[in-house]
């Protein structure tokens, strides 16, 4: 086993303040010692399965070849969906099969069938500590995805909506408010090159300006950027755009094409 | 050494803000470089010594044999309440003589005295960083238990209460409120397996339906089941029961046998 | 390359439930698989560049000689303010040069300048994942300081102020408040020694008693002591001194000299 093998990276709802996460570390530490264990964030909104696909498929890209990466915003634990391994470019994912995975484009996908690999097949509760945690451990120290079950033909995927092109208009909407209040649309770059480069953004019909970075903006208005995910995020500089104007997740954004 | 007797955890009531966890991992890190450190929680209530014997109680169990414990909820802080070293069951314990080791069965317990293996014995604030840090660190180098200090016979232990089984009716109580909303009782499955399978369960009076696991109850009422540690859990599928139906720590848990 | 190199901290204000900290570590594994990557905090009270400098300051000397600090409170990222790199007492700083290493004396600065190093130069938006994050990595890699650009005589320092000395009195302010509700002040241990072993503290006008660590104080009153940084802090034993008595950062404290 080389090196990189050995990362596993850990997304849940579990917050940072129950043994959720603890369990989980001790379940993989005692498997391989070796495993070194990055917190993606376990902050992701409880049940909130499209947050947890956004996050995975984003930052994944960022991890070396070779990592696993286990996911756990599983409201159907205990349920009859699958717990399953995805590999796609040489990566793991391992979680439920319930969307969790819908941002990755998988070579292979298998069900988590035999309970060789795990401590207890059907814990109604905690598949995380009981199955996930386990499995990714046993995968980095090298056993093949081929142990753990039969192939599947798909796994669950949930259409993540991106903005509408109606006319010269893109209508989309607020995904997430990060940390700073920063508000980050459904509408990406590649969603921007439709209708050219001169337009108009509107959050809940308030004009927004552009700008290139943070802090070319005057504090206090609205501007917007293309994010460090390529995402059409709109901002107040040194500001919390989202209190400061009332902006919430699913409120609706506008990108009018000036040119016509 | 081997490698599994470098795992170092850490459960601390310090929050994730300020700078005491960080100069903990700093401590440990100059003295073993090759510590894992892994952390438990820093969001134990402040003060709550309880709430930190259970959590240090269950997790430690998934955590391979030779896992260095340290465990820093400690209002007593530099008064004479003794630092201690708790050898259990191939684990070690590192920690204030508080009651935080409530949950653990000792082998052997030494008060850490002399002051070869601490930055600071007289620390008035800050024994974490001063003394529970490095003793963990010089532990996992293998320093041999009775180097620290004196056995002592026995560490304070806190009686953490269960449920009174009265006639055939068991009465506990709320402990904690996880980070979804569910309710954990001090009702464990074996004090549920003394009054039979058929038992009711109510909550400040209400009563509490049943399911298996979460999914199978419908949304927008009470069920329980017992979870992942082996207690009665509470909970509204999808929702935070604690605040959907006002249950918070302290409040009075019944369970009933159906029959007689 | 030893083992102490390859250690590489984060202090940032990115939070725990965005992706920025994951990406920033993907980022590192990816370039130096062997990176120990220990988190100070990541949470920074948003732009709060001198909250970051105090942060770095303290808990940067308790980590080995040759750990690399990576700090990203930037405000201004994709302006012209200068990403470098600060040597200093055996120990590397990564980051913007806004004044973060205001508390650091530098051996040696260099602005970062190629981008033989980093993922993307005009990153406008995310620098810790793009700049700072990969030169941290090939720095614990091994790469020599005078490779990432030319050495600049200064970096930016931000003017931290002390508390004043006004005849026999101290008049400083609250600067920070920490997860207890414990008042930290701007006045240190050296300040308090130009003034005499017997002194008043005020804060708000209100006079706090003194006490050599928490639990000598009666629950419910104001004490103060001098902490694990050396800062005068106020303290109320078992409370949240700042919310039962309305206290908070940029409030004033006096220290009165008793004797005349």
């Amino acid at each position: 086993m080389n090196s990189n093998a050995s990362i596993i990276t850990l997304t849940t709802d579990f917050g940072y303040g129950d043994l959720f996460v603890a369990e989980m570390k001790g379940v993989i530490l005692s498997i391989n010692p070796q495993a070194v264990i990055v917190d993606i964030t376990h902050d992701v909104e409880p049940f909130d399965i499209v947050e947890a696909a956004l996050i995975i498929g984003y930052s994944s890209a960022f991890f070396p070849s070779g990592t696993i990466h286990v996911v756990v915003v599983d409201p159907g634990v205990g349920s009859d969906r699958k717990p399953i391994i995805v590999r796609a470019g040489g990566n793991y994912f391992v979680g439920p099969d319930n969307g969790v995975f819908s941002r990755i484009t998988p070579d292979k996908s298998v069900e988590i069938a035999g309970d060789k690999y795990m401590i207890r097949r059907d814990s109604p509760t905690f598949q995380g500590r009981d199955i996930f945690a386990p499995v990714a451990a046993w995968l980095s120290r090298g056993v093949l995805l081929s142990e753990f079950g039969p192939e599947i033909a798909a796994c669950k995927s949930i259409d993540i909506a991106g903005p509408e092109l109606i006319g010269n208009e893109l209508r989309g909407e607020v995904i997430h408010v990060d940390r700073f209040g920063n508000i980050i649309t459904n509408i990406t770059e590649t969603n921007l090159s439709q209708i050219g480069k001169e337009y108009q953004v509107y959050v809940k019909s308030k004009p927004v300006g552009r700008a290139a970075f943070y802090s070319q903006a005057r504090p206090g208005v609205l501007n917007c950027l293309v994010n460090s995910s390529g995402h059409l995020e709109i901002f107040s500089y040194r500001n919390s755009a989202a209190s400061q104007f009332g902006i919430s997740k699913g409120d609706i954004v506008v990108v009018s094409c000036m040119k016509d």
